[in-house]
């Protein structure tokens, strides 16, 4: 993508520079026109899907039909995983203190972070490491071995993409992976990543002696990456699939109603762990 | 919607009273369990397109193909209006400030507010206004007049939906209606709000002596009318469609690199209208 | 301060234009040249207190000191009201979310809204109305009791600056009143709203047979308004004031650790109060 | 701070639970009562100054006058550096889409990220390695050479707190050293930082052969430093100084007025450097 641009040249000067500075490759505007990516917006519309829309602006290219399908279906996976998120709570806080709910929204997405939200760009950095050892000759068994060697050795925590705190086996993986592997049936895609996911399940299961599931993050990073994503744009991804569940919940605690929504019952507290109360010392401080 | 739900119970105590506080109608969960709207989320996916799931979550019910279809068209036609937009250039900037991506977009969609993604929720008001009056018995022209009247008469500004101060014609406006005109003739939708917004614009081309078309707000707002979306939710699923363009010029941005990217070229600075240079009084103030 | 700005001129082109495009009255900078309002910045630095500093670049001249002073108290005074209150639990979730600080406070400031910000804005702007009769000759009786006829005969709710859900009184108010009448004592300001707002709690007592106290939004609103400052701007000095509490419990919060904090103990789920389950249409919607 | 605080206990059930999730040591509530700190509020009120609130309020204990003077003195040099700083821009351009200044703020503040806020607390962060060798024993000379040998061994770019883009020398660096040794003659603080930041700027003069001065961040990184906030607080403590800059000028640019600011005059587009203009494929794509 970024072949294509034009480095900008420090020596234009007045309008041009200034137009230069914000140059793009995505989108050419003049009165009357609009064009994506080169195509007309008015041969877009209606011609070409929402999810392959989302395609087109990010990758320069519009997919195959049956690559904007499978983009959806990651896409539509991971809408919501309920209040006790904190992104969605807090879009239903949100909602009822005096805001729009364009800024409710925002409030919500942006603590989809590194904890929240990256485990997927994570993982399917995880899944390119053992890629890129096949691609010089590992096979699939060592490739995997060595980068969990290495991930146990210097890193912590779960392997990205794997367990879940609340749920045994997240219905959402083993469905999506099934998916994957009709699309990578259908000569979709290639597979890889799959592959690539379930040896690393069997190895950890081999190693802890108890299974460790493939989760939601890990399932949706295998279907980015078969369709060519990077790993960032997966949190990207993330954002617009969560944004569906963080409106519909800023909606739905708008019609409920209320005002100021705190985090517990109105008429609970907090506990005060803190110094106990005490006189200000004479001097004012 | 809201008339499904259980009314919170002031009397409930304990754990029961602390998740009551945070019922939803939208997810229910348990280990291994996860339903959006009373549906296995592991049926939902491979089988309900994004903009389905979209509709899901946001009415409670599945739609139809084509309705789903021509929600998808609505949602792909406002991705981007490009970098003059403020949206837009703040998303770029803050990905050069070393925030994730999912800040740079909370950012930008947080100004998606009462003038700058508002609009298609005032022209779904305004339509409903009219089509209010005609349920109440009055012709469309008559119906039209009245709202027109009034609007010049007590609000100000332009007609929300109609007219562009860049664009002649918004190209994406009449190919909206098109669509609409399409799926009206195959029984998907009314077409009702098409025939207000087409005449509230023969209306004002009369009494103007200058045609100020559609844009694409009003055009929008149309379709999720027809679809029966109210009009606060247009507002949310402008957000969903502009955040597209906000994550692709966030990702383009964070290729092309840079470090906190100002508005104008790195060598400009802004002119100063302010006190000149002052000495501070003896007293300091 | 509007008035001093040079209008832009919209024949200027290039570089000109664009740095007018982001014209300024506050801040003039040239390489080793940074002056706030007309100062060297190296002049103020260590002899202007931080609320006088903040009164500079809101108004664009210093204040006394004891009006820095009073100033000062009324931001000291609204710090925080503790984990139930929206804003200061979205800061503390979202520091658990792997977003950087800067972060969790945008996502916490950002609903300080209408709802929950706002009072004190609706408190002046209520002042404001009574001071204005009284300038038009209005006895302070006459002037209360006809804005308080018009809230309740055109408005609903409390009255904004008065009533708590929590605190019978809220102990902040009366001492910031009793501050205010020291300063006004010395001369420092009039007392003018000091007078209003004890006129119009006296009257909503008689009214309701009962104390609505005057609370932090209408006490402070009195303070900034003695100062000068104009309604909208008590919003946004109520965000300085609100960042000092999000700012001590984000860093709290991550002091304790801790991944994804939801409203609710991790082991506490929400009620489902929506529709039972149910299998998805052989046709897949 | 946290070794005060009761360990949550996860076998308490009901509210007691729920209350417990939320537990502070920072401020304790009851009707009519309010405390920080152990302080009641109406004592805070008046006897104590805005800095020295948000010391209490960040540290637990009160300072000294003379530490709130020089908190005060720091949080007020960095309030603004002009609308070619992201955070200033974005405050401004969103002050213009429709939304509050709460909003517009949290926009702003949002992109105070490891770029455009972060440098305070690597630089802190570097002077206190350098304090670390020369508790273990090492000289100043050694352990400023030792670390800035890593520095540019292993680390890339200017070192944090040093060189400034603009400014041959930032007018408010020299300044703020010359604040910190005043103090630092009184007894107030140890001047520790300040030599060890004079150390650094020193030894890279004599590496680069010229000089690359102190900076804004690396100057406030010494003062909240001999204060004894630690690295990450300096973060945060820039976001509560910048934000008066924030609310600055989201204040005159809604004095100003416009709709939907963008980046460059209304009348200049961008440069648009993608694929050019190019047909649908038959097949939709």
């Amino acid at each position: 993508m970024s072949g294509k641009e034009k480095k900008p040249n420090e020596e234009t000067t007045g309008r041009a520079r200034g137009e230069e500075w914000w140059q793009t490759s995505i989108i050419e505007m003049m009165p009357g026109v609009i064009r994506l990516r080169g195509y007309e917006i008015q041969d877009l519309i209606g011609r070409v899907s929402f999810p392959a829309m989302i395609w087109l602006m990010l990758r320069g290219e519009l997919p195959t039909d049956e690559q904007a399908d499978l983009l959806g279906i990651a896409l539509g996976a991971a809408v919501d995983h309920g209040p006790q998120a904190p992104s969605i709570a807090i879009a239903r806080m949100a909602a009822t203190c005096g805001v729009g709910i364009n800024s409710a929204m925002a409030s919500a997405i942006n603590v989809l972070g590194d904890v929240h939200g990256g485990a997927g760009e994570q993982a399917l950095a995880f899944y390119g490491d053992i890629a890129a050892a096949m691609d010089e000759g590992a096979t699939l068994t060592d490739a995997v071995t060595t980068r969990l060697n290495r991930f146990f050795a210097e890193e912590s925590g779960y392997v990205p993409g794997f367990g879940h705190r609340f749920h045994p086996v997240d219905p959402r993986a083993p469905r999506l992976l099934e998916v994957t592997r009709d699309f990578a049936a259908r000569g979709v895609i290639g597979g890889r990543f799959a592959t690539i996911a379930e040896a690393i399940e069997a190895e950890i299961t081999r190693r802890k002696g108890k299974r460790i599931p493939l989760n939601i993050d890990g399932a949706t990073a295998v279907i980015y990456g078969e369709l060519g994503f990077p790993p960032p744009l997966t949190r990207g991804l993330f954002v617009l699939s969560r944004s569906v569940g963080i409106l519909a919940h800023a909606w739905e605690q708008t019609e409920q109603g209320g005002r100021n929504k705190g985090p517990l019952p109105r008429e609970w507290l907090w506990a005060y762990a803190g110094t106990p109360k005490r006189k200000l010392p004479d001097d004012g401080g």
